[in-house]
């Protein structure tokens, strides 16, 4: 990666990774996000901060969760929001993403969405649009999906604020995973505990990870006081050979048995959509410690936060 | 249906059906509809009145007016909409719709506004929604279409306020039309004069519709205050047999010598879009007797109306 | 042409081409649109002036850059905005287009933004809004695109203000191009000093195209003071036996070489998408002559001027 989201000041430029991002700025990130946090049953925080301002969200990915969250976290701080289905226009005519950036910047866009297969390509872009705009990357590929590790930091420290003192349980395929890998960076730096990453061989990720390794759930969950499940990819599964989607539950599934490892007091958590009866049970999904409807809430509340660090 | 789209003290939860709707509150929401009416030739009123709040349109049927209308009808309230082409993103992740649901209204979504092919569905979507947000039914298989039908009536009433004095005449593919059973739903609740139900006889309605029946069309529109022609779905009509488009019109359709067996002052309704030359003929529905426009016109009141009263 | 854009006291109703439209008329559209100018750095001025006025984006072929600039255009005046596939719902009905124009009039939509690729369909459908609405043509067939030959007007003006004594040279398939022959009909009612028109012998522009024709672009831009390359639609050049693309640079494409026979001050102008290393080579399109990315400010300001004096 040869742009550096941080100008020499400090300064957050882009989102590209949390990798490599101070802690220092970690949790200023969160903690603006706190403010965004609405309590329970109270309608959700809006100023007009970023008026004038224009967001362009471009996803090469199909996406409903993510996409949304950044149109309303965007709204929400007033600016306008320009949702482009590239795969269905300018691609068409085989006009290159920089050509895009550059007429939209043109145009007088202040910050690009930015989902893509290719990992690698967000910092290309955002070595291109260097001051003039933002880049936030939301999912690149295998390697970085940023807004997602920061929204389970800041569901973690919600719940369990003694960081230090967690065992953090990341479970599923880790090695293809954009979210595991955003939410390791994100919780070393914020010096989790144990961290603890769980996969069939096949999966596990590569050493440059931090993190110690399991190949059985029972063992890599108990005691854990946070469980992260993945979402499967079925395509993958087949490819290398991991147990069928019948099979996988209770292979490797979060079942109400497995729960029953942890710390009774421990969450669960998934970034969505969840692949019930695969990954993770009904009940545990639906269950008291499940979080995941807590992770949406965080994700506009972060989404906010970064784009009013980047904008304002 | 298990979920009352009425909580015990009657205030309107979730808008599913007309049928089992009170008078009362037909009659509340035509009212309130009729104040968002704009005067000929004047602009649409708007206001204030849901800033704040978000509505989401979760089509799973392609549709230009439908939506429009509806996003017209939020934004003219003052509120957010995000609309989601579902077909395009979540479902080509195996998510599920109350996945999708749970997750949005976990960004903060206050309705939803839902049209899926599947009848049923609405009202487990509003079950599963409680109270936590308004379930708004946007076209439903072929069983509900409530805000069709509540502009339907908002219509005949503006020109004809004296119901208990109407002969309305719906014809066409009754036994399929969700516009229909919904306008039946709605203008037996207001008690229409004589309501007739005309279709060739593969396509008449089943026995719970009230309704007097006719398989010839001429006979259908005699004396007739009100004539509301279906729009044909060719498909279905090719699958029951019914006389092919180019014989449809003479068969079964609106054409000026069928209309002059009505009232002379008979108004001409379509939902649209129309076949021109298939279920009615060009020259009635550009006729002076068509309120074609005003029904489009009276639906973005109703909706407004709709909104309104669900969320304010 | 039946219908006329501007009504008997001149007063602009529609915007279909730029043929015929009077000096004075567009004397008026780019000082308008100067107004709307950012200076270098500074954020696109934003109004009011439009606030309840709804404009809808009706585009039958893909685009991302018209769309977006027409999006921001209206929204930067206040006004509402709908974007209409119109390809993936009410065709799939086969409603028509008018019946489409018919019911959005009817929600109160104030103008109708069109992209389509039947030439003469604009005109009719103008003809069938009359009064009731503006038609704003974003792009027909191959025979108007009058918002980019404003911005291309603008911004030639704003770089050589005395365009009676300038060469121009518009270069590519202009027999095909709508930027083109949008830019030739600004060009000539405003009193360009000399208009050369270059391409290809099969590419040329038929004879009621005013302008000096060249099949030989060494001589077409020779002392020429701007340029303006045409995007070459690479299945026309297939059948119309042009060089293929990796000959076509040196053929008819903008080289330094060839930019170098030019006026030391040429400015370089592309509508855009480019195919970089086609009919444009990287280095002039990012060279210091180039003005490509004033070319999309400036569109955003054309379509503001536009609007506002449709709409006002």
């Amino acid at each position: 990666m040869t742009q550096s989201q941080q100008d020499p000041t400090g300064r957050l430029r882009h989102l590209l990774s949390l990798q490599g991002l101070p802690r220092d700025m970690l949790h200023t990130l969160l903690a603006r996000a706190e403010t965004y946090c609405a309590p329970a049953g109270q309608r959700a925080p809006r100023n007009t901060q970023l008026a004038g301002r224009t967001v362009a969200n471009l996803f090469f990915e199909p996406s409903t969760r993510t996409r949304a969250s950044f149109e309303l976290a965007a709204r929400r701080l007033g600016a306008e929001v320009l949702n482009l289905d590239i795969s269905l226009s300018s691609t068409a005519k085989g006009e290159s993403i920089l050509d895009t950036l550059d007429t939209l910047l043109a145009m007088g866009v202040d910050a690009f969405v930015v989902r893509h297969t290719d990992d690698g390509l967000h910092a290309m872009l955002a070595d291109f649009l260097g001051h003039r705009a933002a880049l936030i990357n939301a999912g690149e590929g295998i390697s970085n999906h940023p807004t997602q590790g920061l929204l389970d930091a800041l569901t973690i420290r919600r719940h369990k604020p003694a960081l230090e003192q967690l065992t953090v349980t990341i479970a599923g395929d880790i090695r293809h995973s954009r979210v595991a890998h955003s939410a390791v960076h994100a919780l070393t730096t914020l010096g989790v505990g144990e961290l603890r990453l769980a996969a069939p061989a096949a999966a596990l990720a590569d050493d440059h990870l931090p993190g110690n390794r399991f190949t059985d759930l029972d063992q890599a969950v108990r005691d854990a006081d946070v469980i992260m499940m993945l979402r499967i990819q079925k395509e993958r599964m087949a490819a290398e050979q991991v147990p069928d989607t019948t099979q996988y539950l209770q292979h490797f599934g979060l079942t109400p048995e497995r729960l029953a490892l942890a710390r009774p007091d421990a969450i669960v958590m998934h970034p969505g959509p969840m692949n019930r009866g695969v990954e993770i049970a009904d009940s545990v999904a639906d269950g008291p410690q499940a979080v995941i409807r807590e992770q949406v809430a965080n994700g506009v509340a972060v989404r906010m936060a970064v784009l009013e660090m980047l904008l304002d």
